[in-house]
């Protein structure tokens, strides 16, 4: 069991895992056995950025029974997916901010994401289980009104592909049991989403299984695993907070578009 | 106006310009006034890569005035756009192979790729022009039958997305006037498409100012800019080859999935 996290420091980046209120710096490759350096900087008043930057970032739709239930979804046999945009990666702490001149709705949709840590092809579901190298928190941000804004074409990779639209972090955890996990939402402190890990269509092992059989998986793809019913539209100043325990609290603000006249909260 | 290419060389991968029948290898980066070593490589015998690995790699649909008329498409006002997945990816000469186990349609797609030179973020389409680098010729290959196995939910990453789909190459050209060049594409030496790029609903330039006012465009991105009329199923063994005058012919052989049984050609 391990917390990986990323941050600012003496003016580059570092990663290192969070114990308690201190980090042990590491340097090489996250994913291939990386070396603690032996010192150690206290986590206070440092700035955490998103603990990894996926080169493939995979968001699914309709994963959660409670979701499909309540919309009437067919169960899917195979992950239905699109890709975000690794653009819209931003860490814990980070601004959301909706394209300028887009006044629409966006919404939260809290996440339990994969961290990929070896390549992955063909996989069978025991060797993907073994690929995911750790767990994290992930705001799926979309657009909801880009979605549907043509009526030929769903635009799922627009509508959730926007600069700060995908919130990773605060950690990746090593060693925990996914199918033990719930995934809460605060907004502005009130509890929106808060659901079983364990109510997923198809769990995560499943899931990189069946992905790995199109697409290579590479160390540091991020798969987020679909959303539960409660997800809503934020209002801007409003803070969004995504939690898994074990993982840590995921926490961004909603920030009106650069220009756009303010709405009252 | 330079012909931009990537190859294998020396047990490692190199780049430079083509002139002729001799290549001069560059230092550095790219996008970024790469400093030409002096030497000169003869080009037979070397083997062609990607010229461009992209960060990001979007794909129009409903793009070219003749494609939509056919399918009875309204014009498009902003790209309406898939992501391919960066493991797409392959260059000249390199099979594009189904997945494992999928037995469908696999059609080509003969598309102009627009190579993003520097950051473009809210770029109006006189800073869009200049942002772009270069032009190639990109193979948008589509597992036809995976895009509408689900009938809730179009699977245009997935069907797009798969390793080898995303043919790019054999060069990025620079300096050209893309309003004045045609996509042809020949399968098996029959050509199957031939249409003009100043058929396109949207041109390169606005294309790239749209996309970034969503999305922030980097150094190597590429964006196909959607095909015309005329796409259709490969046979396994088949050669399709993409071509665009100034640019050359990105050619690659429709190999049938490992263990696929062969069908008739």
């Amino acid at each position: 069991m391990a917390l990986w996290v990323r941050f600012q420091h003496a003016g580059g980046e570092g990663f290192g895992t969070l114990e308690g209120d201190s980090i042990q710096p590491h340097s090489g490759d996250l994913f291939a056995a990386p070396t603690p350096s032996g010192e150690t900087i206290p986590a206070a008043g440092l700035r955490f950025l998103a603990p990894v930057r996926p080169g493939a970032f995979i968001g699914l739709w309709n994963n959660l029974h409670e979701a499909a239930a309540k919309a009437g979804w067919a169960l899917p046999e195979t992950p239905l997916y699109f890709l975000k945009s690794s653009r819209s990666v931003v860490g814990p702490e980070e601004a959301i901010r909706p394209p300028a001149g887009y006044a629409g709705r966006v919404i939260y949709e809290g996440e339990l994401g994969l961290v990929i840590g070896r390549r992955c092809k063909d996989a069978t579901e025991e060797e993907a289980a073994s690929a995911i190298f750790g767990l994290t928190c992930v705001n799926d941000v979309t657009a909801l009104d880009l979605l549907n804004a043509d009526p030929s074409f769903p635009q799922w990779a627009r509508a959730k592909g926007c600069d700060s639209f995908g919130p990773i972090g605060p950690a990746i955890a090593t060693g925990l049991d996914a199918s033990a996990l719930r995934v809460r939402v605060a907004l502005n402190g009130r509890v929106r989403q808060d659901y079983p890990v364990s109510d997923m269509i198809l769990p995560p092992a499943r899931i990189v299984s069946l992905l790995s059989r199109e697409m290579t998986l590479e160390p540091g793809d991020v798969i987020a695993c679909g959303t539960s019913v409660g997800a809503l539209p934020m209002r801007p100043g409003m803070v969004v907070e995504v939690t898994i325990d074990g993982i840590g609290t995921l926490r961004n603000v909603f920030a009106p578009a650069e220009g756009a006249p303010a709405q009252p909260s």
